[in-house]
């Protein structure tokens, strides 16, 4: 009775764990990042393992710069620690040396932690989980040592200046503990089936603790990264991501009491005429999309054919070089790209003095609405800033993404999209001020009370359309928007923004970037989103093909052992079909190359078997025969597979290819009439619907 | 290229009409229901089509009753139309007699409207629609007389005073829209399958207009309406909910200008300790939420099976008028169940002089910080009413979901949770309040200036529960729950609820209120939620079993016309499998007896076809044979389908039921050594299942 109800409940036990772990483990790169991110700024005298915020924290004297960025006394930017060079120009090159050379030490040790210990712990691992959990087994991938080399990795790679984040990463990290805890129960342990159940609850908690978005990472295990997800898989995600996120509230990274990373505090609603400016921001970011991914997996393959590949940490060490010297001078991409999306996703309020906010308002008090305004010169100066920043951003992240760090590319599409957005957002916003007679803005924009068009709104739709051009996510990637935001009014902006960048983007390519990632990597996903619409029919596919000799075969009787010795010397199989005799090929059942192998040597201790007896795969070994040969027969029925699937010749390719997808088919036997004809591998299929879809192929 | 175009668009232009139509509908039902509403409490004189807010929306004299209802002058309440009688008990007696007259006279117009146009109308119609997204086909369940007498009779049964909803019949609706729009499209309207993805997109619209909650639908669609939910769909179901949310949102029909129905304004944070009373609601649910299982089941059964089903009409009035009469001297029974939510999620303000805000309060300006206090007679006083109201919601309701008028149980559910729950918040607040230094209020309420439990989001809570625990819905629930409420910072507790009330409500009875209906109604539904853990074979289940009379099969050749026409005659079966022989029994295809019957119809007609004509299934019929007979041969390999889906009698059950759920299939064929030995069926596996669950009650 015990026994049963522990059987039931490990389930929910291990996804427990697993949810518990990962919240807990983010919970420690976050803070871990913030103290690494603030370490190249200054340091906290008193006290060095304090970050910024916490080191101001009961600072009385805190005081804001122009990108609200606090400052006070107890802490030290490099240039007050030495504080001979305290003037201007001098404290600009200290705090320029301080910020590369930290930047530049981060990015080496994450290279060398990777390339010494873990070489799996490098890039997002997102492209990989999708594979393993279509069926595909890489030992180690899902090691304790990845997971400890691409923690740290992480807070390193993600606090030097490069352009990547650490959100995809979090996915690849909460699998390492899914892989990890499943061991402690036999159920999931053992069996690789049921781990990847384990493994779609993981990845559901890697995004839930990384966004702080359970549902959004529920539907992003669903969407993007697993490829069998039963109600049962989404319900273990769904309490395994709840306590991922609670796990993250109860430590409290943030500090800020919030469960919503970049909380926005307007509820100002959209006009219907906005939906335009959101459609073009959809499109841009599809467009943005395509040639990210054209560019990045073109980059891919030069790393990989060329000499470049051959000097990773050179390269890494090149790539944060140059990053850091190009991002430090301008201060939007100074900040961290969390920092920047908090910013452009804010509203202007009333105190607020910063270039972007330059409005020439009268505000009568702290609580008066926010009206449209005209523009000061300092939001010219941020809007060229930004488009500086956008430009920045676009051309390093296309070199970053895919050096050997742990890397994700979630967070720095959000910001790339979250600049485009707001700098969109602020030329509507002095359109509809300007010509609030033109016909679109005259119904909604005229009256004299309203807020009209709220510029931190359009930042939070371009990150979502940019991000959705990037990997093609639609219900998951808004979801985690509103999660992120808050911003429940606007789901039907985010919604058309995302379905317009999936539309865009998949008119110049279909799949994500992930998918692109696993083709350049060979491999064997077998895509279940696209449709199959050939007529091709089994018979074109199977091996053998026309004149090739034909399939190699056991019989069910009547074979020696050096006979069967021989076959498995020749072929390479993995595993053989056995027939009821070779005249007639009718199908008996499969065998497994491996098993065979080790019953046979397990047999071949014994000295009375020899080359010369036979094997049976029948029930009941027939009486005779035993007793007419000297050697001792062997009987494997036991070792048979009898329920390999079958199908006929004249199936249609569709029906096939549906059947490997939603049954996890590696093999099944191709049967006219009950006599077997070929073997359709998995191999096989992919290898097909490329050549139909007219990819090259990848596969040898 | 155009062809290809539309076809590729047709899909998508499909689901587009099908949302805005949706949600146009949605639009009309809103208004009317919110019109005759408020016949029942009296009429705008000026301007009868006018209901109570639009009437009273220009007026100055606006004032609020103890419970929020505006008063104002434009607008008479029936005692004072008849305002002869315009003394307090006169006045009383009045509203009582025009409230349950009107109640009564819309559920009968209401029951003789689906009696009379539209049997398949009543109900929820979502136990109807899971079947016919698994592959049943109910003819006219969909067509467009249930759509119009669905949407006039909810309009009039949820206007009548009767405890049910009309969020549930929106996904019939909707789904009748999607298969009306698919006969536009012939890819989609002559394709069951196809049909079904379009069906599958038609219930996120349902309840993505019902609630305004996109996203929510389209997990609702996934978690519980939807039997197989690709990708595609999905991304097709996103943007049909998108569509339908933004027509509901043109026409605004609640006139607020919000998205959000029971929109709440407070951002509070929760503490922890406050997990311990949510899971307690969501014990609460599950446990409320098997009781109502059981009896609405119980009672339905009882409906079926005795006199009182052979009167309709008659139970419908009899439970208006009980409802009616019941339900009006309370106050919170007689608000609409949804105008009653939205009290009790809602928050105490500083001018709120309703008794559920009787609290002893000082404030000193409108802005401060509502703090617990202590509760004024006006509290307890509403909580005593609150009590009644629970207990008259839950024994209706018990009797009234089933009854034949257009009927959905979700808002009901969800107002006895509300009202469950915000009882329990107002008692843990009283005790926080009175008792600050136990422990489990020490750190989180003791402070001066925090605001600490907030009895609303207790009833959001309690909603939350008491619905999962009816639908055993978990994440589509959370979601659904937050895009009405706009909670986001509550996610944790939703979620916490929700699986609880799953996991209690599962301990008493596996599957929601939808299964059980699909249950008790036999309607032939492979849950695919459930796993078989049981260890029975192919070879068990199959037909025939052992001792019955072989398989009905026709050989590939050497049967007459008159032998075909007689395993015809004799038999009833859909299909017949063909063999090469029958001492070989290899089997060759499978034939619909439809196609065959319809071919030899056709084939009579031919005078040279007579009984003594042979009949071929081979590709090519054997020469010597045409010649040597009289009657011309025939060849029917055309009919034949050559891939049917085969296994082996050895496959585990386990398998062939996966295979049926995840291929649709409606039959397979069970052979050994390419010999046919049986047929297994849908019906054979269902009632296999039923057979081995026995209805027992377990956690897997």
């Amino acid at each position: 009775k015990i026994v049963t109800l522990h059987d039931s409940w490990s389930g929910w036990i291990c996804v427990l764990l697993v949810g518990f772990s990962s919240g807990i483990v983010a919970a420690v790169v976050d803070i871990g990042t913030s103290w690494l991110s603030n370490i190249k700024d200054g340091i906290c005298l008193n006290a060095f393992w304090l970050n910024k915020p916490q080191c101001c924290w009961a600072s009385k004297n805190l005081t804001f710069d122009d990108y609200n960025n606090p400052k006070c006394p107890e802490w030290f930017s490099w240039p007050e620690v030495f504080n001979d060079w305290n003037d201007g120009f001098g404290e600009f090159l200290i705090s320029y040396f301080f910020y590369t050379f930290w930047a530049v030490l981060f990015s080496v040790f994450a290279v060398l932690l990777v390339r010494v210990f873990a070489p799996y712990a490098s890039g997002s691992g997102l492209p990989e989980i999708k594979t393993i959990l279509s069926g595909f087994i890489i030992r180690g991938y899902l090691g304790k040592w990845t997971l400890l080399i691409k923690t740290v990795g992480m807070m390193l790679s993600t606090s030097s200046a490069l352009i990547l984040g650490k959100e995809g990463p979090f996915v690849h990290i909460a699998c390492c503990c899914g892989n990890i805890f499943s061991y402690l129960f036999p159920k999931y342990g053992k069996n690789e089936a049921k781990k990847r159940e384990i493994l779609s609850a993981a990845s559901a908690a890697g995004v839930a603790v990384a966004f702080g978005a359970p549902i959004g990472g529920v539907l992003f295990s669903l969407e993007e990264v697993s490829y069998y997800f039963p109600l049962k898989t989404m319900w273990r995600s769904f309490f395994c991501a709840m306590m991922g996120a609670f796990a993250v509230r109860m430590i409290n990274p943030y500090g800020n009491g919030h469960d919503v990373q970049f909380s926005i505090d307007y509820k100002a609603p959209w006009s219907s005429f906005e939906l335009i400016p959101f459609i073009l921001l959809g499109i841009l970011g599809g467009i943005w999309g395509a040639c990210f991914i054209k560019f990045n997996i073109f980059w891919s393959r030069y790393r990989k054919t060329t000499a470049l590949g051959r000097y990773p940490i050179t390269e890494v060490v090149v790539v944060a070089l140059i990053t850091a010297i190009i991002t430090f001078p301008n201060p939007y991409t100074r900040l961290s790209m969390t920092d920047l999306i908090k910013i452009l996703v804010g509203q202007c309020k009333a105190e607020d003095e910063s270039y972007l906010c330059n409005y020439r308002r009268n505000f009568t008090s702290a609580n008066a609405k926010i009206l449209p305004a005209d523009a000061g010169p300092g939001v010219y100066k941020a809007l060229w800033r930004l488009f500086m920043a956008l430009i920045v951003q676009i051309t390093l992240m296309m070199f970053t993404i895919g050096i050997k760090v742990p890397s994700g590319l979630l967070i720095p599409s959000m910001s790339i999209g979250a600049i485009a957005g707001r700098m969109a957002g602020i030329g509507v916003e002095q359109l509809a001020y300007h010509y609030p007679k033109f016909i679109l803005f005259q119904n909604e924009c005229s009256k004299a009370d309203e807020s009209c068009v709220t510029p931190g709104l359009y930042a939070i739709v371009g990150a979502c359309a940019f991000l959705g051009g990037a990997t093609k996510m639609t219900v998951s990637l808004v979801v985690i928007m509103f999660e992120l935001t808050g911003g429940l009014t606007y789901i039907v902006p985010l919604m058309a923004a995302a379905v317009t960048a999936k539309w865009v983007g998949d008119a110049f390519g279909k799949g994500g970037i992930y998918d692109a990632q696993i083709e350049l990597n060979g491999y064997p996903f077998l895509d279940n989103k696209e449709e199959f619409n050939y007529t091709t029919l089994a018979s074109d596919v199977m091996t053998p093909r026309p004149g090739e000799p034909p399939l190699s075969v056991l019989t069910q009787e009547g074979m020696s052992l050096a006979e069967i010795e021989q076959v498995l010397k020749e072929t390479s199989f993995t595993g053989y079909p056995v027939v009821v005799s070779r005249d007639s090929q009718h199908l008996v059942g499969y065998i497994l190359r491996r098993d065979l192998q080790m019953a046979i040597s397990q047999q071949r201790r014994n000295p009375r078997v020899s080359g010369r007896s036979m094997v049976y795969f029948n029930q009941t070994v027939p009486q005779n025969s035993t007793s007419s040969n000297a050697a001792m027969s062997l009987r494997f029925y036991k070792l048979l597979d009898l329920a390999p699937v079958t199908i006929t010749d004249q199936t249609p390719m569709e029906t096939v290819i549906d059947m490997f997808r939603k049954l996890g088919l590696r093999i099944t036997l191709v049967t006219h009439n009950g006599r077997l004809l070929g073997i359709i591998t998995k191999k096989d299929v992919l290898r097909h619907t490329y050549s139909m879809n007219n990819h090259e192929s990848v596969f040898t």
